[in-house]
């Protein structure tokens, strides 16, 4: 995966839109997102009788059609601006318009750790009560890019990915935790963990590439 | 992630329910389902004005509202019933009333080989247009893990799983593989891909181990 770039390069599109504009749309935006994974975990909770979804399933329809009379013609894509401001609204993890995204609210601290705190409800499930290993993987992925990108200074790809399972995670409260191991050349070795309460439930050792035509742009 | 069991260990729960009135829900949530679907990549695509943004967040907040008067305590867990019919309607990959799900359908082939042709919109994104890395390491986990249980007829656990990036993958149709590649003792070997029209994108291995307690219980 590409965790940044300066340019156009990758599909990256420069946009002039002001941060403050941006911002305002965030959070025009924030309640729609929230109210659709609200929905998401509704939809797989619910016991309401059949009328009920079936009334549920026609209004939902109805709220698309009209979201849809004016939309993009394909996905978000990552933009940024003159200052600098990058946003991927559309983005599976931390995506702002993404109600499939956890969303992951990534914490860049001095000592060189990133870590994330979150609440994974029943939308995320794999086997019964437990977050799914797959789900893990995801959130892992995402911030061990982000880890290796050094805070958006370099471009990285995704080059080998090694998860291991300690044991089950249960849905709730978990921390995510990543942190550089080592460089060489233009390969960034980034170890990560998926904790709860009681300590580590996969461990996840990843190696990023920066690519050669990124390796000139980077400051 | 524990990927089959013949009891209630792990949390897997027996309810009586006849698999006719299984599939008679199932039916009756499908629309909502993608309905649901419809209305997360309609959040992320929408260029409609702020005042229609809000307009749509009351109304969805109003359906979760109904949905929730009745509804389960928690997470939607495995279940299964005495003619050997499972449903985890809340699974992040196949879960029949998960939006969060691509959804995933799993296709047995004669050979051993297990496959799935899906589609992926703009809420898997990562890069601009390209299918996030974490998603393609979701999907893995989850097929080789169903491959791993051997179409169910023997319980699993990941125990590690290793991920090689050849190259981006474009949203859009893909197609998993999954095959088993040997057995040691308790252990699985699975090997498995995320493909395009050109060919490999994504590269796994993993060992999947089975727990000693289930290894009495396999037929």
């Amino acid at each position: 995966m590409v965790t940044r770039t300066r340019d156009v390069i990758g599909g990256f599109v420069h946009d002039s839109t002001p941060t403050a504009e941006i911002e305002r749309v965030e959070a025009v935006f924030a309640p729609l997102t929230t109210a659709v994974r609200d929905l998401v975990d509704a939809t797989i909770r619910t016991t309401v009788p059949d009328e009920e979804v079936r009334r549920a399933a026609a209004d939902v329809a109805a709220i698309v059609e009209r979201l849809r009379s004016r939309q993009l013609p394909g996905p978000a894509g990552v933009r940024y601006n003159d200052e600098g401001r990058a946003w991927n609204w559309g983005n599976a993890v931390v995506g702002r318009r993404n109600a499939v995204a956890p969303p992951l609210e990534l914490v860049w601290d001095d000592d060189g750790l990133v870590h994330a705190d979150l609440t994974l409800g029943a939308a995320y499930e794999g086997p019964p009560g437990l977050v799914h290993g797959g789900v893990s993987a995801l959130l892992l992925d995402h911030i061990m890019g982000e880890t290796a990108s050094h805070r958006h200074t370099r471009t990285t790809f995704t080059g080998t990915l090694t998860m291991r399972y300690v044991r089950g995670t249960p849905l709730g409260p978990i921390r995510l935790e990543a942190r550089i191991e080592g460089t060489e050349g233009r390969k960034v070795f980034v170890v990560a963990s998926v904790l709860d309460a009681e300590g580590p439930t996969v461990e996840a050792h990843g190696v990023f590439v920066e690519p050669k035509w990124a390796a000139g742009l980077t400051p």
